[in-house]
């Protein structure tokens, strides 16, 4: 046999992270659009959710009237999701060769937790390494705003949920760790600068993402 | 001042352990009832449970037609409502100086999750380490009884839930795990013969603590 044996690419996982109301769910449908134009199939998802189980306990996390909880319980809760959402849907989906589009994942439980409710960085490091072992997303846009930007636009959307009724500095240090986590992995992360228009905001992701397609090996060879 | 100052002894926390069916909530009310006989103040509880948010996490994790979830996921529940509990309950009650009495507490979690879910003593350590810092039970009965024993109490109870579902194999795991602990920390736990009728357990439960409280040091003085 001396045909060339074309292997099948390996799945990708792209996750779009950002503060409160930057507009990350609003470019999901964008974003997917985009990579099923270029013939990729995508599992559309999001965190804390994703299977039954999770999206059970995103109630118990979100919810402005869910029963009290203590920071602890909530890195806890996020990462017991996070484990079901893994193995029920993210890591089949890429076994399969899809590339899966997900609406938030680690590096917002290291914001939110780990700085904004102040646990450190060590609990959700090894949190991470317990469920996720050395799986990291291949590529994160970040979408990037000044917080009363995220806020103003939220506000417009109607109630603030249970994280949204924290205080500016909350946010404030939630922006800074993610453009901290951003600086320290440029090869994973793309800023996309998010205080612009949502036609602005999607061009500047259909730049980095065609720009991060080309460079993969099965695009180069 | 040349008065003895009397100082209020400490609170001390009184956990019950055992396989499914031994006796464990059976038995609280007689524990409750001895200790209030000794003028103790006692804080009546169990896990997981004891907070609202523990009973909702509860009811994730116990019953028969909740959603599917992963091992670690259980685990992580566990330990998210066991710091809901800890704060919220057994930490103010304890500094009050009352007894806290407990049906069930991290024993179990090293029993069920550690060894019969087989996720190692160190991810049950870890989590533990991180949620109680140094806090342990200062006394543990355990309830001991042949595996069939408790399996044939509990069906006479109803319909099994979600954890006596499991294969016989599986409680043999946590019998052996729990007898195990007994015997790595004597100085904690007397182990109570549970196959004996209700009387005959409730009067060692009886002597156990009668000698356990006649050592303390406010008992000696
Ligand atoms: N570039 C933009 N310019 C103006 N408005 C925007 C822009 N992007 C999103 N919005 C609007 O801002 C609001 C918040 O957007 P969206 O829900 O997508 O944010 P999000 O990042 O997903 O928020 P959350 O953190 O709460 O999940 C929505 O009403 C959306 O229509
Ligand atoms: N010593 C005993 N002899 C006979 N029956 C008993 C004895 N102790 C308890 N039982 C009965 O066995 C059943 C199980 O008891 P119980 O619910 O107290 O066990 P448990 O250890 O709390 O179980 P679980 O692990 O499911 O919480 C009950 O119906 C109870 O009345
Ligand atoms: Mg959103
Ligand atoms: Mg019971």
């Amino acid at each position: 046999m001396n045909e060339t044996t074309k292997q099948t690419p390996p799945g990708r996982f792209i996750t779009v992270e950002g503060g409160e109301g930057v507009g990350k769910s609003s470019n999901m449908d964008f974003i997917a659009d985009y990579l099923r134009k270029q013939d990729i199939t995508v599992c559309r998802t999001r965190e804390p959710g994703g299977t039954p189980f999770a999206e059970a306990v995103r109630e118990l996390l979100v919810k402005r009237d869910a029963a009290p909880l203590t920071d602890k319980a909530e890195l806890l809760l996020i990462f017991a999701a996070r484990d079901s959402h893994l193995q029920d849907v993210i890591l089949p989906a890429l076994s399969r060769g899809e590339w899966v589009l997900c609406d938030r994942f680690t590096d917002a439980t290291y914001a939110y937790q780990g700085q904004g409710r102040k646990l450190g960085e060590a609990a959700v490091a090894w949190l991470e390494q317990w469920i996720q072992g050395e799986r990291r997303p291949d590529l994160t846009l970040l979408l990037d705003a000044p917080v009363s930007i995220g806020l103003e636009r939220a506000d417009k959307r109607g109630e603030r949920d249970r994280f949204e009724q924290e205080t500016v500095q909350f946010f404030q240090t939630i922006r800074e760790t993610y453009l901290e986590r951003a600086e320290a992995e440029p090869e994973r992360f793309r800023r996309i600068d998010a205080s612009q228009s949502l036609n602005q905001v999607q061009s500047q992701i259909q730049t980095e993402l065609a720009q991060w397609i080309r460079q993969l090996p099965e695009a180069l060879s």
